[in-house]
């Protein structure tokens, strides 16, 4: 039985995504803390199997396909203090009213936000080089003869720019660094002195970001200000050849826009998400030679999982011992950020 | 016709090879310095033309192909003052009596290191993440419920080994900087200061650095030194589930030895060197889900090709204007480098 005053804490993964992201230090930070329920069914609670679960909680660690705590769950759950997320966008799961509460919620983007980085530029050096397909072609024996001649490009003094200033943006610019490119960011909320700590220049507009880059890496949150900013006119401004990366969200992207460039060879993409996923089996996307394809993986990695509990683990120990909180997303955040 | 005491110069790549490494601005310095003759066959000069076009030779620009300066080949160049390589191995290309008469010798090998380094790069990403898998998976329509939850690794603070602190190796060590690696060395000719200022700790030996690395990257030069250093022994130090990257020659490295550590599933391997160029098609390399294959490219881009030419004919101006090289090569260091 667990003391009145004691942390009672919820964990929803379940199955296998709770082998991946609670590894064994995870679950004893949380034994550590007080009463511990763990969900053994294998699989997300529904909203009604969860809601007939919260009552006792103080602390619920959730994760990918957690029901929203609206109105309805939050009246089943009393005793909530607060919301450890082991996953990226937290939007979704906490409408205002569980600000409004004072229920304190803090999520994993962060420590996801490195693996991102890194598959930012595993498919920005792979699309310059061609190197998927030399890949390809060794591997279905072509003569060299043919797959030789054909050069990729170096990523060195390229001009790059970067949409928004996000967890996902900075670490892509970090890992730039060493390459010396010009690194150009759009972010109408990155202000002078982040851009010039970042070592990037500030793009007046998204327009001049995209007239002026090589490359070019989507990272904006899915909010209302940044749906459908990259339109049709915006794609037609990037130069000829210009490689285009997203490892975000598909919704600040005309996608019809892109892949009509991408049909006519003028673009080059690497694309991690799409506006329905799984992607179509029937979508024009594929076999393009121009396109490197992957299912929505860029923030996960063996490491980034296993973060993602310790993270929130530890989140819940400072917040159950007093201690200010690392990753926590207040209300105000939330404009800005998916 | 030339002047008696002015420069002059053979270009000796010709056709597609000349297009791609002698832009207008390296034929324009090359112009500015003397006579130049072009090489209009298409292809490079046999042994038996060269040496009948030498004679009144002061400079030549060579590149891949051209035949070995030998005692006959020397014996045709009287005049003959500076040699400068628009490629990356010189050591076939000038054997010790191009030295000892006093014919000073520049290469491209110092141009060419960025694309090395960012290849390297490249395929340790996509092997790590097995992003060249997920591109196959969604090119060829698989369900993304078979292709996803086999999640990569990360480079974020793994242990990463770089035999030799060569031209490449030194290329691929600062692009791994902000990845925050533990970078290990083997390289018996590099002083602790050089290790300080590249950031890196010098391995005592090929057997530690073999045993404490979750990826080995090659870049030692083709040396008698070198040749056949790492064995099966060698391999078999390495950690379960290593990546080990070879972007440099295979002849320090045993193939069959490392086929079978790949054929087991034990290690992952990118290499894009061979000890047989083109691979054979009955290869077992072929077809290996853990082997990231490549056409001996880890060098080759447009820009770095590009470079070749222009870092050639700008030596050429400053030997001929009385300034130090950048690049020259001296017998002494040919003992360790390729």
């Amino acid at each position: 039985m667990s003391q009145p005053d004691q942390p009672h804490i919820l964990v929803l993964p379940s199955g296998a995504l709770a082998e991946e992201i609670i590894t064994p230090r995870a679950w004893d930070v949380l034994e550590s803390l007080g009463t511990v329920e763990r969900n053994s069914t294998g699989r997300m609670p529904t909203a009604e199997e969860l809601a007939a679960w919260l009552p006792r909680a103080t602390a619920v660690l959730t994760s990918w396909g957690t029901p929203p705590f609206d109105d309805a769950m939050l009246a089943a759950a009393p005793q909530l203090r607060i919301i450890g997320h082991a996953a990226g966008s937290i939007r979704r799961l906490t409408p205002p009213p569980v600000f409004a509460r004072g229920i304190v919620v803090t999520h994993g983007a962060d420590v996801i936000a490195q693996s991102v980085g890194e598959w930012a530029l595993t498919t920005t050096l792979m699309a310059l080089r061609t190197a998927h397909t030399f890949d390809r072609a060794m591997q279905s024996g072509q003569p060299w003869s043919g797959i030789k001649g054909r050069w990729g490009r170096e990523l060195y003094r390229k001009r790059v720019g970067i949409i928004a200033a996000s967890m996902t943006g900075r670490a892509f610019i970090r890992l730039l660094q060493p390459f010396d490119t010009e690194t150009m960011v759009y972010d109408p909320y990155l202000s002078e002195e982040r851009a010039a700590a970042l070592g990037v220049r500030r793009a007046a507009s998204l327009d001049e970001l995209m007239a002026n880059s090589d490359v070019v890496s989507n990272h904006a949150p899915t909010t209302p200000e940044t749906n459908g900013m990259v339109g049709a006119r915006q794609l037609a401004l990037l130069p000829d050849g210009a490689l285009f990366v997203n490892t975000a969200r598909a919704a600040a992207i005309d996608y019809a826009a892109l892949t009509h460039e991408l049909q006519t060879g003028r673009l080059v993409a690497a694309l991690d998400v799409f506006p329905q996923e799984p992607l179509e089996d029937d979508s024009p996307l594929h076999g393009l030679p121009n396109v490197i394809l992957s299912p929505h993986v860029a923030g996960a990695t063996v490491e980034s999982r296993a973060r993602l509990g310790e993270a929130m683990a530890d989140e819940f120990a400072r917040f159950f011992t007093g201690q200010p909180l690392r990753y926590q997303v207040t209300d105000a955040m939330l404009a800005t950020m998916a």
